[in-house]
């Protein structure tokens, strides 16, 4: 293959990172992507949205992570050139000359991000995978002029780790598999500023099992018990921070917000700013979509706040003074129940399309490790002693444990006054009472259930 | 004194934090303030404004602070009402019925900030004092309206602690002194988020051998260490973050850019966000100080990265993708070069009114401990074991060393390009290079030094 | 019930804890305990024995974790002071009274451990449980007189919680039940000692949702992922640490070890301190007790090395140098190789007897979690909302999964040299070769097994 | 010079270490040295001697700790081949090939160290350099035949390293000097163990600066923060911990314990075990020092607590069971006062020879950074932009002020039962009253000062 060599700084820079401790940066090509406002406007969005509503210290952003496995994926890096060194083709083993290409595809995997980028791109249309392609691939961006540095067509070759149709699985599996740098980050940040301690694992063990092999990335056996020890810390994140009620509440009104401003601003009543407008036009450019950040869309619901439509500024309110939803469980069983409730909500004031939603886990843009079945992920692959490999949760009934353990986080969410006593009389008090007797331990239950039914 | 008390909540609150593990509310009052609309914008103002440019982890805002600040308080009220409840009128002791009173007073010290406030204060005159003193006391706020629960005049006497009018020297000193409890948390957090260990102290341990006396708060003498501990670690912060060139190079362009932006709105030709405008016009109000915040002012910025005047426009692109000045050390003798150099800089086409600056870290808003002498803080008193009371400066020398130790760097910021290579022939090099000789060891210097001076 | 109530000290007394950051002791009889020399004894006995070939940092003693313990007690009474007092008898609630005495029961629940105690009562008879009960309730011992200081019968109701006779539940079970402070500190403080970070559980989130019923001591609903937490760390510590093939080997050396010298010293010609003496005749004292530490049992081995038995020198200098015997998987189709091997071993040099042994982990004084069935242990029970309690597994499939999941890791033992390449050529080659034959990845294996078979 | 190499592993052998992590083995001669009975013996000696009966979590013995410099040495090589590798002879960078001699000299720099070792040297004449050389040199251990694997002379060489008689100044001061690789790891294992957390510093930080020059090792210039906070975390530890009066005390009993000894040894009545005998005889050898242990120490403390002579016996006790003396400051002033209070501890019926001590936190062997003056050490160098190397106190104000401010802890110990009260009532009454009239705030003092004095 090529061999793609940057030209070295002179003096290595060093950027402080509570989590790696340290981002090393030795290469000119990296440092002038982080340095390109491409990459600089990822510190005006954040990594967990509107988890910060939960988790106060989440405010780290999508910079410190895609910084941080840039960092991952070179210390992998130094030590499969340690390690690994391919001798001959086709041995399996790590070519060192793909490290440039591997450092920069780490580096930009999330570059095409914008803010609340599930919810955006929900109702906008844009697609962050498509942005990063765009962003890399664009000769006017300042990303795309770092990468050409190194060869004309570098930025495609970046561009085809990301999109994982690269040739060299060790490269693509680096960046997107299931024990990846990315999720490696993501884990160890999010604990960290959310201040959840069960995300931590232990990285510096996985890094010393870590390998490549033919068809990627796989752990020697030696470290089976790290690698277990990190898919638990990973359901423990996604059942702690990522499927929290609250931070789902929040998305929940963050999405009627933006739907309700979109009509709003075709009835031409919207007052908004130059960034955000194109968007709900329907005609917005990369331009555009670069000008986009968490401060512009709060600054617009600043403005909201005072719009003339209720629901608009209510819900403008409500997300950015933080008053979420209430929400209980629900299941197949109870579902039957929801249009009573609606309708108890509606007679109590609220519209139900903007006041209420169901929303199940599995909405939300993460998943756990599901290594066969109906949309499997790859799997994690063990390698035992004799060089066979073997599922990890063939080896490890805990991890085996956890495939399908997720399911069945299904919610009603609906305003907080339904449930909640307030120091005020309700004139609407048997709405109310009524609303209150579905509900028990958080569950929505019927009222009286037929006696067979146990 | 009267005895302030609050609802209780029916089951505790906690939040999750990162620094202080958990955060608990147990009181009406508390949560009320939390949940008001000022509070909750707090989430939107980061604690060390520019400081994320140099640390990207330093993405943590006041909102936490401000919940720090109420969490130790509370902890110490615990301890002291533990170990030191007063049994008589004026025996020095701790009156558990302040206890509400310093909690709130700790929850809202910073209530009154607002974006950038150091630069924003000085340009537009502001001042987060007085803002803070109206947001508790205005009754149309959410705050006033929780507080007045308490009794009528409750605001008032949390503005009082505020402002170290109160009558109990313990309680004003709780919130501000220097071992207080916004000391305290700000050097943890600021530690925990910047990544620089540096600002670790032994909390436990001071938390083990505060207490109250007389006048005030003091430490016994089984703490000295932990006390000097605090300092060194106080002292190490301002050396690594406060006062970090870079740090202070984003400020000097803050500031440019906000001068710059006032000029050309007031030569009509500006485009503004209405959050902004207000202050730009001389004419704001307490709701347009509320609708302030990071993102509303980063969202005109990019709005004036594509203004008609060309140095708003670079001014602005500089501050959002962190093109730093350059800085060099200066000192009494070597300032006389500055007309020299800022005529270099004017050659080389830089407006030296906007690219050059000079600074002293104590322009800076923070302060190290100093207590005798011009400016002289209030001192940390140490408690013997016969109850007399000693300045930690005159028990530990590491301490007294410490005075005075933070002079002298004074500095110079212009234009990076005046001393780095770039790829492309510099049409001026003499400039450049004549720039470049005085410099050296990042240190402004004569470039013939007479002889006899060695 | 009686009010125990011991002499406030003038001075709380701290003592640093790497686990739970200081100990605290306001009580005199506290004190006394710690200061007596049954329990400074403690010092002398290392909590995890030989675990310490294996991770070399856990060198921590039962002095420590007895400590711990007691610290982790008295948080909790202080939390349930807090939260949970009696209102009236019979509320299922916590009577303040019995702090005193839960903390007792804490410091000494170990008080009888010796050293090495699990292969050492199997080989003399002895048994830590009963001497901690003579300790606690013989006049003659430090600790006896210090409890007395309390009241005449108080070493007796400080035996009896440890013998879980005592009349109280949740005093019982804050010390013996399946999450109770003994097991909580020795997780924490083994994870620390050994290294072993997957050990750490969050134990301010566990201490803000345990609370005690009727019954005992449950946890809210609310810190259920705490909880789970908790298990999985008990799960993985098991894995990793406590059931180490390593630290098993060294259990096996010891145990021949001390086998071999009873039999030389019954032929008369064992050289032996006076503190072990006792023990080989049969006719040991609680003083003779008191006097056997891990110093005196190495100071014989130290001693046997030079002893005339060859069989005796050689395992005691594996001992005291570490060289452990190397071991594989067994399973119930395997174990009928073991003869032949067995008798390999015994043509190339190796006394069966002392040289080989199988070891289940279960043979281990360690247990997992396993609330139902054979051997179940008391459940850990979850309030729920409405005060319904609910067993752990019931509500988390991770904890479900665990139960039995550490059945089968069963071991033979044999001597490193049948399976390690050596540097000299070895005389018995085709022993050795034979020998190696039926292992592969580390698991016995037969060499041709029956084609239908699989 | 010579291309010292060793077999290497075939697989990387690693240890866990609470405080590095892992230490990595990849040479045989590593696992040999490990291996060796010399070396595992040190498993046998705590690091800190008595400090474990002030810090109960300094358990660590000299094992870990020669691990922790072997595993630094290891890393920084590794440091120094990646940056600084020597491109020719003389060019002051590091040459790789020492980087073997620079590990085994590491791993065996406190080889010589026996039980207690300060102590112990004084009364016994034994010398823990002088034993470590030979247990390198003598062709009778299992250290020299390990080393012998490399080349006949590699032992002799190890030793000259150790020594600081090696020609290659870097390699020596890796390991001697006032930053290296064994300061470093006490500093940070001590402060782990102890749980004191002053001692932490950035050793991440330290690392990337680290860097070797023509005279030995310095530091870049950037990393003057780390550094400094390196040199203040040492001077935290000798206040906190080395010097702890407590521990202080506790080597007085051990120092007067085995003089006592000696005495009663050479009357002939004394009890010991075989290891300690030749060494109250005199006529002690290499193997005889290789069968000392901390165990072996307190193994016969326990036999001489039953001795009959009761100075003897009471003294054991007290070290065993941790009853230390108490102590006051002295200075140059009050030292005269020292005979009339031995008098009275006399009168009281304690021998002054076995029951008092003066002794100064400089009679320890540890020591603080002093560059310049009487007894400096070598000083740390910091390397400026253009190489020119500085003092470290010269860039350091903080530094500067910690020369010569461990002075003056001067310590007069007695039996605290001089000073305490007791429930019983004490018959010589008048002699404690008398006593403690001198004792003011843990000091000494003049009963009637001259009035002119003050």
């Amino acid at each position: 293959m090529e061999k793609f060599q940057s030209k070295k700084l002179d003096h290595e820079k060093v950027l402080r990172d509570p989590v790696h401790n340290y981002i090393h940066v030795k290469d000119k090509v990296i440092l002038d992507i982080i340095n390109s406002k491409e990459f600089q406007r990822l510190r005006r969005i954040k990594q967990l949205g509107p988890a910060s509503y939960v988790f106060q210290g989440a405010t780290h952003t999508r910079f410190e992570h895609n910084l941080g496995v840039y960092e991952l994926t070179r210390r992998i890096c130094d030590i499969f050139e340690e390690k690994y060194t391919s001798k001959e083709p086709g041995d399996g083993l790590w070519d060192p000359n793909e490290r440039l290409l591997a450092e920069c595809a780490a580096l930009l995997h999330d570059i095409g991000h914008g803010p609340y980028s599930h919810t955006f791109e929900h109702l906008f249309g844009t697609n962050h995978e498509k942005m990063g392609q765009q962003i890399i691939t664009d000769k006017s961006t300042e990303v795309n002029q770092a990468l050409r540095q190194v060869s004309p067509n570098f930025p495609e070759l970046v561009a085809s780790v990301i999109a994982k149709t690269y040739s060299n699985p060790q490269v693509v599996k680096l960046i997107s598999s299931q024990a990846d740098a990315d999720r490696m980050d993501y884990l160890l940040r999010d604990a960290y500023f959310t201040g959840v301690t069960y995300g931590s694992f232990d990285l510096t063990r996985i890094l010393e099992v870590i390998r490549p092999y033919r068809d990627g990335i796989c752990f020697t056996d030696k470290g089976i018990h790290a690698v277990e020890d990190y898919i638990i810390s990973r359901y423990q994140m996604y059942q702690q921070v990522y499927f929290h009620r609250v931070n789902r509440s929040m998305e929940v009104i963050l999405h009627h917000l933006l739907e309700r401003a979109q009509i709003i601003y075709e009835a031409g009543k919207l007052q908004v700013t130059p960034q955000l407008e194109a968007f709900l036009k329907g005609n917005w450019t990369l331009e555009d979509y670069l000008n986009l950040d968490d401060g512009v869309m709060e600054t617009n619901f600043l403005l909201w706040t005072n719009s003339g439509d209720q629901i608009l500024s209510d819900l403008s309110s409500r997300y950015l003074y933080r008053h979420p939803l209430e929400s209980v469980k629900i299941n197949e069983d109870t579902k039957s129940l929801l249009p009573k409730l609606k309708n108890l909500i509606k007679q109590a004031g609220f519209d139900p399309n903007y006041y209420t939603a169901t929303n199940s886990a599995f909405d939300e843009p993460y998943d756990a490790y599901k290594p066969i079945g109906k949309n499997a992920h790859s799997p994690i692959e063990i390698m035992q002693a004799d060089g066979s490999l073997v599922e990890l949760s063939e080896l490890s009934p805990l991890v085996k444990s956890l495939n399908g353990t997720l399911q069945g986080d299904e919610r009603f969410f609906f305003p907080k006054v339904m449930v909640k006593e307030t120091d005020e009389p309700q004139i609407f008090d048997p709405i109310y009472q009524e609303f209150q007797k579905y509900i028990r331990n958080n569950t929505l239950r019927y009222l009286r259930r037929p006696n067979k039914k146990k």
